[in-house]
């Protein structure tokens, strides 16, 4: 989807995002871009199969040049964590070990207490096939699992990351319904607009004799009003439809000039528009 | 990452995912995969540009075929949401309407309450480049748009479909924290066990003069209690600490014999060791 705007500030911290032994570049790239999106930016990278600098990885991160440009690469996870405080591995598998198991609702929590206290923390993603061993996971302080249909639980590295990425975009925020744009402020009409529409309408359906027979017409005006007014209309919403019924009857009442008791008697103006008593 | 179990019932409910205009193969396949590790399987297109089926797609899938055997293709978009009672559309732009914008998180509360009262449901997600069209956003109930980073914002199809189907699997969680596995449940060790290691340990340091001087060996001993109690140990843990306490005892007194004042008249024990002071 489209809608990047380069003139914000380009969010760049929190966790640092480690691959290990990634196999392909592609992949890479579209991890760089995940973490992009949600405001990461600092990508380690652990044996890489193919190589580092790795043209398909630039390509597939779709521009985020500066999680690229900034990745770094170490033969051992333990030199790729060794400056960090503390450190998440992600696994879909139950480990038989002692670490506790976290939600990444729960993991990306704590991550923000960390960075907000100024500790340097990372999160471990595995080989696209077989994931992180034992010894790798025994590195970390605790594990981060996905609450993935049990059926079909395998995680591509890219979806695993942005999850990751948007719980930590999540987790700073204070309201987790807020929007970063909405529709404008929407003020409902007065009720001398809202009735000006009523009886615009039921003056020119009372021209063709809609409200029959006489002894129903206070309930159909009833349940008519009901149905427009079940949504506040806005003042410029109760000029145009008042500009539609207007314009509906201009034609209709020159056509039913010399017609109209034949429509009412047969019926037809009632169910051709839809009766006001079922509405 | 691995960890799909086939023995588990396989998710398949919810909203369906209707992409408008998809122009690749894969990202459809990518999509499936997202919907199949939510628990989500209706999937509809409409005007794939590469035709339908594609092998393209199936591939990327990775054996999400349910979704893939499953997918209807329209020609227009009003034939691919006429049966559905609720739509949302996905956007990253503003849009100049007077449709409601919601979070992932709030849509996807509301996408479970219309599923649980029987109503049907479905999200548009738009062309790979361009996203929706204003006209085909004004088929849709409302907006949901995602907390990106606002300097990149811009999402990959699958990873939109992932993240929507990731807060829908979590919209039907009552504790987010809950996680599908955790690690065995750990009873501490009683105090007994814990003082029998304190006073292995300090038998075999006070043979080496590790506490020096005498005047502080009390200072000294409740650091390193405080060190060793700071986490609660399990039986299994002391057993091997005190394993590992014996073995270092066994090894360094026959070395330590003829040799233990000068040794300790250096500080050499505390500090390789560690000053328990410091801890």
């Amino acid at each position: 989807m489209a809608g990047t705007n380069s003139e914000q500030v380009l969010l760049a911290e929190g966790p640092a995002i480690i691959l290990v032994e990634p196999q392909l570049g592609e992949n890479i790239g579209m991890v760089a871009r995940a973490m992009a999106n949600f405001g990461l930016a600092e990508l380690r990278i652990v044996n890489p199969r193919d190589g580092w600098p790795s043209e398909k990885a630039r390509a597939a991160a779709s521009k985020a040049d500066h999680v690229i440009d900034g990745v770094m690469v170490y033969e051992r996870l333990e030199d790729a964590i060794a400056d960090l405080n503390f450190v998440y591995a992600t696994t879909a598998r139950f480990r038989d070990g002692f670490k506790p198991v976290r939600s990444p609702v729960t993991a990306s929590q704590t991550l923000r207490q960390k960075f907000v206290a100024g500790e340097k923390t990372g999160i471990l993603f595995g080989r696209e096939k077989s994931g992180l061993s034992n010894e790798e996971v025994a590195l970390a302080d605790e594990i981060v699992t996905f609450p993935v249909n049990p059926a079909f639980a395998s995680l591509n590295i890219a979806q695993a990351v942005l999850l990751m990425s948007y719980e930590w975009m999540k987790s700073g925020m204070e309201d987790l319904a807020a929007v970063p744009f909405d529709a404008v402020e929407q003020t409902p009409a007065t009720k001398t607009e809202l009735i000006g529409l009523f009886e615009h309408l039921e003056d020119a359906l009372d021209a063709r004799n809609y409200f029959h027979p006489a002894s129903k017409k206070p309930r159909m005006v009833e349940n008519l009003r009901a149905v427009l007014s079940r949504r506040a209309f806005t003042s410029q919403e109760i000029k145009v439809l008042r500009g539609v019924v207007s314009s509906l009857d201009r034609f209709q009442r020159r056509w039913a000039a010399k017609d109209v008791k034949t429509g009412a008697a047969t019926g037809d103006g009632q169910d051709a528009d839809g009766n006001a008593e079922t509405a």
